[in-house]
């Protein structure tokens, strides 16, 4: 069964959500549209729709993020259903349970949802192929593979602000080798029709063979912002960084950060994104992040919108009907 | 006060549950036919009944337990409690202050129930004992003592599949000694009525005089397993072992591991239980542990309704009214 | 801009609650009448208020506290708002994000308040300056500058049992110098216009000058204590004496803990108030801690009803409403 099959029921709706890979451009846009819907509802003085009232959801996490536990908490609260926070770091697989022994587990307790995030590739993938058939698997991050929502939520941002994906150059910037996230986006672009996507960074940074996903490739980023409608930077791995594939944070900020005076090599309309937390003077100089051409916080915000969206569809198969 | 007196209230219904020795069988059939009407609900879409909306109920584990206060977590969430996790470890009673002033408190914030895990046996008595008089506590645990919710999931799960406790054999294998599981579990089958309860376990994991209570012990599985309509593994604490007990895993799995040779020993339409978290090749083969005479899913599944039927009882006292 | 100023919208209504130093004694006793109309919420059987429903409350602890988070959720929950429990010691600034940039990611998920804990003097006061117009934040402690919730729920504790501040003497007693509780309390009972406030300390623990804050200063708890109305004791913050402060626990419980006998040189009715958790036998006797004049856990039931008045009043110009 391929990975597109394990996401989609038989009528070809959403019931997984493990990777934008192998989507059809119409299933992104839907997200997109019902993302639309739902970011009127968290600027309501009750932002709360009744749509997941009484279902389960489980954030599943095997390793620590503060920040994507709690964006997928407030989406899933905003929907109406409880959430249960299961952090397995402390949990029972240290007593040493197999991962299929805690899914089977946590699954007979009648639950409805898990957002799993896993330090291995895959991860998400493995659970999806074996809860059972009501239960829908959604991927928030699984070793250097994918993160999918992260590439919603940013493409959504795109439309947000550029009205057509085939007009539009977007530039790449940073640790493409260690990104689940750069990974995840080139595909959700390349679905939606970008015109071109570039990615910047140094040699040791980029995967081998990269180019043969039709992408183009720049160890200058001075090239490689000529023209950019969309610059997204991504995340400087601090903790993977030893001198093994960069000299020194400050040799990469001169050559590879994103500020003010190069960022005019890019469109004067350009956008600058960042998947946060933000390294400032590491990949991008502060006045740049906090600059008017820079949404990164609208990322923030929009993430809510789209993981209300991505929830909501992959459980709509049992209430039945559309979100409002 | 005898404890039977602490867990009833004047007119003999549940206020605490601390322990199942002492009730009567009528209020054990009550509890499983209380959890029978809750099954119901969490099989619905919308899994929630409004029983205890506005209720807080104080989740106060002393000692760490992922599974099981995720348990009660969704069993309260689901009567529409509004839940409280308190993590004691890393709370007050490490500033210095009393378990007393703690329970004093938190109780003081008008709370209605307290569910108490704690590795000392008879923590929950104690703090039963002393709460104000609208609070209901419910062990969830106490050291080798008791785990009382626990052992009516397990007699529910059996009243499932055996129409009948009289004609029942009923096998307990494992580390009886430090089994509060067992220990409640003997208690509960007693009251019910079982025919006839073995302990099966070698010699060193068998507390002194457990003949006494009536109950057949037997140091060889096969013995043991002869003829009997329910096998209930119990969990290999390794954490425990450390040579003093047993002489290996190796060894243990050699005599006391259960595999489908040795069960075939067992009445054909035995039942397989086991409390969890297994360990796969230590006290159970896979085979049996995913074979069709294993309820030990169902068990988890149980698990919510008994702890769903518990706290309406115990907190139907100030309702003046019975669970839906 | 002023603190008062920063604390209260152009009409005058309060939107933060940072400290209690310049507010106007109508804002205190305001915020004591809408906690007395709470208190009866938390006395019903059905203890919850539709108040804030679909507002988002984040709990942004820097440092633990189980005791001040749990009160701060359960009022929140109460009012039906939905809570986020951040904990920032494990969270994103370890990842090397500075404080501001976690706020403002927090604050683009469309929240609406913080309650933040910090061990740095005026962090509530930063972030209050700092986010977006319509979030409110509650300090819940900051460094030795204050605690104004804890202030607010003992002048609460006071009026229920005392009719008129301006004939009340009020003995604090204990370590003054590191307090942000006695700091607050000194605000909030000058602005109430309590006739004497005392504070009674070893002269290693009183900062310089309080004198001139116009409270009288003893060092001898029997002479402090004569005629007082009210009694208030610190708690010894073991953890910071080591030998530098104290001689020793035992000669600190000897020269100022509370006794019985002691007490008798107050008033007959004096109460005697502590904001826990208590260190029994160091700072005071246990026959005192449980006795008659004790009102240590009417406090503590105080607390959520202060903190559910506090909490709606900030968010009340968003409803544009009152509180029930």
């Amino acid at each position: 069964m391929s990975v597109a099959d394990l996401q989609l029921d038989e009528r070809g709706q959403l019931r997984h959500f493990l990777t934008v890979e192998g989507l059809k451009r119409e299933l992104l846009e839907s997200i997109m549209n019902a993302a639309e819907s739902f970011a009127s509802v968290t600027e309501q003085t009750v932002k709360k729709v009744p749509l997941l009232r009484g279902k389960t959801i489980v954030n599943l996490f095997f390793e620590t993020s503060t920040r994507t536990r709690t964006t997928f908490e407030l989406a899933a609260k905003r929907l109406s259903a409880d959430v249960l926070n299961v952090n397995i770091a402390t949990s029972a697989t240290s007593k040493g349970e197999s991962l299929l022994d805690t899914i089977r587990n946590i699954e007979a307790m009648h639950v409805d949802m898990f957002v799993v995030r896993h330090a291995q590739s895959g991860a998400a993938h493995f659970i999806a192929r074996h809860v059972a058939p009501h239960i829908s698997v959604i991927n928030a991050g699984d070793g250097r593979h994918a993160h999918p929502t992260q590439a919603m939520l940013d493409v959504f941002t795109i439309r947000k602000h550029k009205a057509d994906f085939s007009q539009l150059t977007v530039a790449i910037v940073g640790d493409i080798l260690h990104s689940r996230v750069a990974r995840s986006e080139i595909h959700a672009l390349r679905i939606l029709g970008a015109r071109e996507i570039r990615v910047v960074a140094p040699r040791t940074l980029l995967p081998a063979g990269i180019e043969t996903l039709g992408i183009k490739t720049f160890h200058s980023l001075d090239n490689g912002l000529e023209g950019a409608d969309v610059v997204i930077m991504l995340r400087l791995q601090r903790e993977r960084m030893n001198g093994a594939f960069i000299p020194s944070e400050h040799e990469y900020y001169a050559c590879f950060g994103l500020t003010e005076a190069r960022l005019d090599r890019a469109k004067p309309d350009a956008i600058v994104m960042h998947p946060g937390p933000i390294n400032r003077g590491v990949e991008i100089d502060s006045k740049v992040a906090d600059g008017h051409r820079s949404v990164i916080l609208q990322q923030v915000t929009h993430g809510i919108s789209i993981r209300m969206a991505i929830m909501s569809m992959a459980m709509r198969r049992d209430l039945g009907e559309k979100p409002a």
